[in-house]
């Protein structure tokens, strides 16, 4: 699934070298200043556990660049060498923070993506989706969503342009709950499905009708497990997402057989950063 | 400072709220599609402590956005709201997000960096500098660099168009050490300051009549401030700067008369989180 | 719902303009090169009937320009002036042409989508939504969802980063129906519908279990309300749109109580032109 | 004359499938989701008689997409296959709707243009040409002129950085007609022709010393001719060019030996639509 | 005639502000670090003659800059202050070097085109048209073009999407001059005059009765007023212009009556520069 | 060292030749309307004695634009022809007039620059830096200074956000020389140097004690080199600067053994233009 977005990293890449570099590479420039160009392969390690996804992708991007890669680990959990890039000196010099800043990036939400999926694939609840959300790191939502999804993550929506989800700054811009979601179920396009953030199981019921997603936002655990069960007896269909201060230390308190979806912001934000160092050969 | 750079943020920040809404907002859309546009007022909330700086360039930025600013923190340690905003109330929900991501990078890393840089000064360390790196985000990199500037960090190098900074893979792919330096400092701009990474006092003394400063990186604490002092009493116009999994936790362990930066990857890539949140009224 | 896309707008109308004139407008510079620049009012005069919408935007949008709107007619049937706007007579004669084109384009979709809902209203098909496609002319996907949604069309999918629409050339690519079906149904994320193109009763049933709506392709008029009817039978909550080769025409042959969504290609892509041409006093 | 935009034509492509996917193609993700990455045949299909120009171009676009152009159809009339492109499954299924409705427009035009050479052509009006004018979609005007070129159409201006042609506007803000002409032609660039657009007899004549070409626009059909031959007995060197209103169904009543060029604001705008879709094997 | 122009170097000014500048100005950052921002005002001093144009385009740019000009210097003949514009001090400081770079540019260009066109005013050629080239600095062809316009050149082609010149390399490439000429003639655009360049009398004869205008280049002075007079003589229309090495100490001996066009390519590409400064108060 | 560049330069020229081509080049087309797209080879040739640098960079940034390089002259002096490269003659032709506008510019400054280096070698100061300046035609900046670079010049500060370079304007802003100094000082990240522009002997003592340079901005050359003299005497490790009023025939008269750099503005914003054409074969 990853592949269709090699020119677009490509693209970013780029711009990111640029940013890095706006007048050139001044270190390199010096150092190398009177030797030729020569070919060297740079190793990018990870010195702490990866989850590495979209092998092809990184592969296809780089080759983009003009660089030629030697090795890219497959997708799956890793340590050691992640990618192996041969390419003129000055070039990789000149692309080496600029990998590292973007892969330590995406790699960190992919490996602890995994990690609450795999604590909840081993915990008994494999239906229960982990999901990001639109907590991204500015300029950053697309790799955000991709690398969290390659890894077992369900993207939410992607942007504004998405399913309808009603949050509680629309219902108070509104004036009232039951309003505000009529209208959007009024105006809505018949492709958008509509989810409402709400915080008690009298919202919740009192916008069951008429919703496709409920959200329970900032209710305790139990409160939250309790309340998805009602709502599920309620209406089959309905989907229950919880959400708010979840992360992989309490999510198991959160979740039971009536827990569709748990979403939680600091998977893109600030997952634990992997440890990623290059080094030349 | 800050507020030259106000065309810009306004630039990015429009460009990030079409990454969060490339086809506009279908919940505002169908939420309010019947209600005439009235203006309302956003807060953003600090639910925990924040080191604001830089108040007037996000006021200048709102406002180049169309929206009003009624209310920005000065600049300091601010909680409650940090941000009132006036406008369309669509407008305000189309903004929310993107503003929110970018405020809680920004002002992660002003906070974090401030409460580095309060230690040290508590501690009796006023004269040693707190340095971030070029580890940020990719397309983040003038903010990160400003906002903890601003907070009190030195900038240390904005891109490789700046200093000269000979790391490990330079001089790895270059061959040798020496010949790295000597080379860099015959094709080296007068205007730029050469340092070099090293991490013994054998390697920091072979480069030091050629250097202005000195990197000690991934050297243990002790190490680290016996050689600094053993630099400075050889080159008492040597800078030296310490590096290498530093943190607020540990820095105090890096830190003496003899060393004048220590630069810390965290602060910019993974500083711990402010929590901000939005409400319309 | 348009007033957001003010900057967006202004943004467009500034590529446009450069677009017509690359290097300039030298007719008008030959034309007024020793006359003193003057303000004149330009109108821009409908000669059929317009359904116009969005009024708010394209006064922003001139404003932004540096243009001053002095009447914009408001949302709904007109004819005659539309747009009176104010401004620098070489300004207003460089942008005359940008002007028309765009809102030919945009008004020539907004009218053609009244027509044909006002059609359906006045038939007693008030609950049947006219939806437009992604037929639309690169690069104006935007404007022409906007201002067909503003004239009562049903948006459909905005783009491919929307809801889930298995087409034909899907399943040609996947191999077979129900499994490019069940495919999407286990990774769609829970935020998105699932809808599938079928074009025969058969394929319509094998899929209505696993999705939320079903789009009957290129289906002769009688048979399409014939299968909605047994699909809402068979399941009420299913979603039923008619497509292929329909417009104002025959669209009432192709709707009955059964049928949600018509949609219509030619509604973005080739509506009849409303005729619009500008005067300058 | 097609091949020079290659590069243009590429990054045209890029932008607009990012309009049409800016965060991804969530169909062919979830369909695809386990699939191995395959290539296979996009066959684009005309379902009516298409009037196929630039193929080499179009060629090379799809190559600088990372496409594998099969088959493009030679210049010239065709029907069925009209381009086939070997790729990844999921690009050619990302990439179909942006590459027909890019395809839709341009040989829409080039097919109606060729229409209408054809007629004037085979009426004894080989000598007469058929100009297409600045009535564009916006954001599609190099690739309008050139396809309406490469099927037999006159140009006309490319831009306003172009000939110097005064219209109805440049004259009412001028104030006068002749002023305006006598303007034009004491400030124009010498490498720049004068056009200026009439609607009497009188008016043709008062230019006429002036200019190198006359627009007779919106005047009938005989009385254009009639116009048209009286010019050119007048000025043998002048240019005239018969506008407003014409189309194929009555381009013949306005053309005589006496009139050079007819200009046909719909062959770009509105052009009847040639009927294109995809097929994927 | 330079204000429709006003945004599009408001664009530019930022563009070119940020290469000077792609992560701020460090200096004036550190030298104003605890100042409050104040107003200033930036004199920008003529310390040689300049002949100032367009000064309304430079007052709304600068304003478009959030700058607040306080004089222009009226168009015509100066010395001294040029501009003064008041705005923060932190500002001016960050823009004075790209606003200097670009008055230089432009500035020289007017400066000396008014120099050569005032010498054949003076000289008793006021007929005689002087033009500048294509031979602009890439990224500054609207520019150098309307600045040397504005002080009385003619802008000769635009770009390539202007009239049609045929140059020996197209002659060369396509084999025979006439043959390239007669091809040009049966394809251009009705709309394009057609320019040969030729370096012979006998070449000059051969295309004259094909095109509008004749380029003598690299024709010696008196050969090339010889020859200008003889194709007067033989087509009166012809426009004759003379090219090639051509500059203000030697235009004098190629000019005659007959003579229509002087173009020069050093006018934009190195004329003497004008020496400004700035200076704040 | 100019290798990394190819990709930014490759993307430049293709904007430059959209600036000269924004609807593409009319002549080509219609001189080789009927012909057959054919290979051609374009000798660019040099008039005049070029220093040719950065051999590398140009033919990888041919190469991206889809020629092909046959031969690019060695770095060094030359004479003839310096680029020969096969393409389309269509392209060939569209592009000649930027690729040649693009070398003019950098390669007559680096031949200015390797004139003024070449003078000072073998005249005996082979110590003095000649470096550039911040005068750099807008948008030509990265340009101008790799291509000085590689001629042998010193780039001096890239931007703004390089090194402290103090000049008249801030220290007048500021209110007093030796205050903003300070402030600089204080306030400056470790890792940029600080140098002031003073215009005497008195002002120079005054700073040095705090800066790493001294820029002696117009004083007389006598005068310069005693002051550099005094200064070296006092701080052997201080760097100076001689600026204002230098060129190649004035430049032996500003330097000494004490000075360390000569910095001159026209080397970049008006060099001597060498003479380079194009020839098609």
């Amino acid at each position: 699934m990853c592949i269709q977005y090699t020119r677009r990293l490509a693209r970013d890449l780029k711009r990111w070298v640029h940013e890095d570099s706006p007048l050139g590479d001044v270190t390199t420039d010096a150092v190398f200043w009177s030797k030729e160009d020569s070919e060297k392969i740079m190793d990018i390690q990870a010195r702490s556990r990866v989850y590495v996804v979209c092998p092809s992708l990184i592969e296809g991007a780089l080759g983009a660049l003009g660089l030629e890669p030697e090795f890219i680990a497959p997708a799956g959990w890793t340590q050691g060498v992640v990618v192996s890039v041969r390419g003129l000196t000055k070039e990789l010099l000149m692309f080496e923070r600029t990998l590292l800043n973007f892969l330590i990036h995406v790699f960190s939400i992919s490996t602890e993506v995994r990690r609450v999926r795999e604590l909840l694939d081993s915990s008994g609840f494999k239906n229960v989706r982990v999901a990001v959300t639109r907590k991204t790191v500015p300029g950053m939502r697309l790799w955000a969503k991709l690398f969290a999804r390659a890894a077992g993550a369900d993207t939410h929506r992607l942007s504004l342009s998405d399913m309808i989800l009603i949050k509680d700054t629309h219902i108070n811009a509104y004036g009232d709950l039951l309003g505000a979601v009529r209208a959007a179920k009024e105006n809505a396009s018949f492709t958008h499905k509509i989810e409402v953030e709400v915080s008690s199981e009298e919202e919740a019921f009192e916008v069951l009708p008429y919703v496709d997603a409920i959200m329970l936002d900032n209710v305790g655990p139990e409160e939250a497990k309790r309340i998805a069960c009602k709502l599920k007896e309620a209406k089959p269909s309905i989907i229950v997402e919880v959400s708010g201060g979840i992360n992989r230390e309490n999510v198991l308190q959160y979740v039971n057989e009536c827990v569709d979806v748990v979403s939680m912001g600091y998977l893109t934000l600030s997952p634990p950063l992997v440890d990623l160092g290059a080094e030349i050969r």
